[in-house]
């Protein structure tokens, strides 16, 4: 028997927390999921349900929720970050000082952190001052609300620790999520980061009336200048052409329960920020976040990632997606 | 000014020889569609409209049809296959001795041809004795319903003689569609073959009730097959990540416009093969054929494709699609 902590209650952090404690296992995982609000762990620990994230989903009974993170860290074997990836650091340096020695350090976030450009395992390495071997982190086309509802799903966890990356596999597998291990840390993190910004394009293409030859060839190109940046930075091209890359990718462009694809469709029928963040409840969706942080990355590295530096130009510099879309339309198009 | 001849008027020939008549040119092109059916090709002529195909699109005024072969040939400077890929050898055979010296022949057909386990391109060299450096071949996230409204669409058109490939993207490229080059023909029609069969196995698992997590793991884990099939044959990795690849893949997986995953939709909701194909107006869907070469293709070079030998199983050999899924969920996952 393992206790685990997740560290984060939002829909995916639910989710997995509920996959933990559901693993195929001799005696069941003890999983607790740490809250940032004390009355949402305690609707969690009466109810059994997440009402803000999942309201659908019974919870497992081997998994409670607390408000305090020295509770939530005490004694795990395994600690899952699942908080948002801009607000990592702050998060994980309230906490770190709680996680026990060797323990490994299982990171869910996606992006590339603004202004230090580092990736969420970078940030998970000097924030808890450990060295890169003690952090795995998994991705792969994984949304909430099916994993909540046990639909097959496959994943990857990496860490360039191949054993580790291995126990957590050993972890986490059940009958319904199958994780693969891939030792390409790099390749892994890069496909998640990008993709949120893609698919704000492929939604601001359906936004103005693109049809299904335009989304799949943003998709392609979209994953041409993930290879460019993932390869600059020492990734494995196969990592972005599996899970983490073609296959996040390829969920993330195409369902309509992708909150980026949805943003940029209002951006698409041409609502600006404020309006289309209005029409999201107020959140912003990640991929406009993460545009600035992989088009400074990319910049940064001296490589071309035109889709991206189009979602900037719109998000930040007025640029109408009319024009961004024409630019991108109009490129030069050579061999391939 | 060049004449051109596109052999075949079915929707993509259709939506192709458009494309050649739209093309920016200096002068258009004089594009003439061999039709199989006389009165078709009366029609077109008559109404610009090509009734059965493309009910809703006006056909430029360069753009003729003829049901003589000889007609449709004489004299051009590129002549364009547009004929589905199991009757290609038949067709052309018909024709070859029409086709005018040093002329390039540009394939639009995708698949591999049972029996000889041959790619188009393999078929058009030996039907018409001609060297490779004369055919080209083209290929992407295509759909003609979409081409046909001038919707963006980029495309590759790949030969072994790269001046060729160059010519034909000069002679093909417009406003909205923008063809890439490649020299990869090995890759791009392999990615063009085996789409239509993991788009099948989408299908299927959509009908079963499987959600966006399972479409995307398939549509990844069908580009593994893939990619290990077109590098036993000698394609380059990078082409089946592009266009050619994951392009025509997402494409043809998602989108209710593609006949392949309708039909493994019926598929996977209980219909007999024998009731599928009642339900598409009695074609079969491309893939139900294809998996077949395919599946002959991958064993004779000792490559694994299981989304191809499910497919097989489920239409040959009575194996209930449930069954098929369950296995395919089934297998082991080691390292990506």
């Amino acid at each position: 028997m393992v206790d685990i902590a997740v560290m984060g209650a939002g829909s995916f952090g639910t989710a997995m927390a509920k996959v933990f404690a559901e693993a195929t296992r001799p005696e069941p995982h003890r999983v607790t999921m740490w809250c940032r609000r004390e009355e949402v762990a305690a609707a969690i620990n009466e109810t059994k349900l997440n009402a803000s994230y999942l309201p659908d989903t019974v919870l497992p009974d081997n998994l409670c929720a607390t408000h305090d993170p020295e509770e939530a860290l005490s004694g795990v074997g395994l600690v899952v970050l699942a908080v948002p990836s801009q607000s990592l650091r702050e998060n994980l340096a309230a906490w770190s000082h709680l996680i026990p020695d060797d323990v490994t350090i299982l990171s869910l976030a996606k992006g590339i952190e603004i202004g230090t450009l580092k990736r969420m395992s970078e940030v998970v390495c000097e924030v808890a001052d450990v060295p890169d071997d003690r952090v795995a982190v998994l991705t792969g086309p994984n949304f909430a609300k099916e994993i909540a509802k046990r639909q097959p799903t496959l994943a990857v966890v990496a860490s360039v620790d191949e054993a580790r990356a291995q126990r957590v596999q050993y972890l986490v597998r059940g009958d319904y999520f199958r994780p693969y291990t891939n030792s390409d840390v790099v390749g892994c993190e890069i496909g998640g980061a990008t993709k949120n910004v893609i698919a704000l394009v492929c939604g601001i293409a359906s936004g103005v009336g693109l049809g299904e030859n335009s989304r799949a060839a943003i998709i392609t190109r979209g994953l041409a200048e993930t290879l460019r940046l993932g390869t600059a930075l020492g990734a494995e091209p196969l990592t972005l052409a599996g899970l983490a890359g073609v296959g996040d990718l390829v969920a993330t462009c195409s369902s309509p329960l992708s909150r980026n694809f949805t943003f940029g469709s209002r951006l698409g029928q041409g609502m600006t920020l404020v309006q289309a963040q209005a029409a999201a409840s107020g959140q912003v969706a990640e991929g406009v976040k993460s545009c600035i942080s992989v088009a400074d990355l990319a910049r940064k590295v001296g490589v071309e990632m035109p889709l991206t530096e189009a979602v900037r130009a719109v998000c930040y510099d007025g640029v109408p997606v009319s024009n961004a879309i024409n630019d991108l339309l109009n490129r030069d198009v050579g061999g391939e």
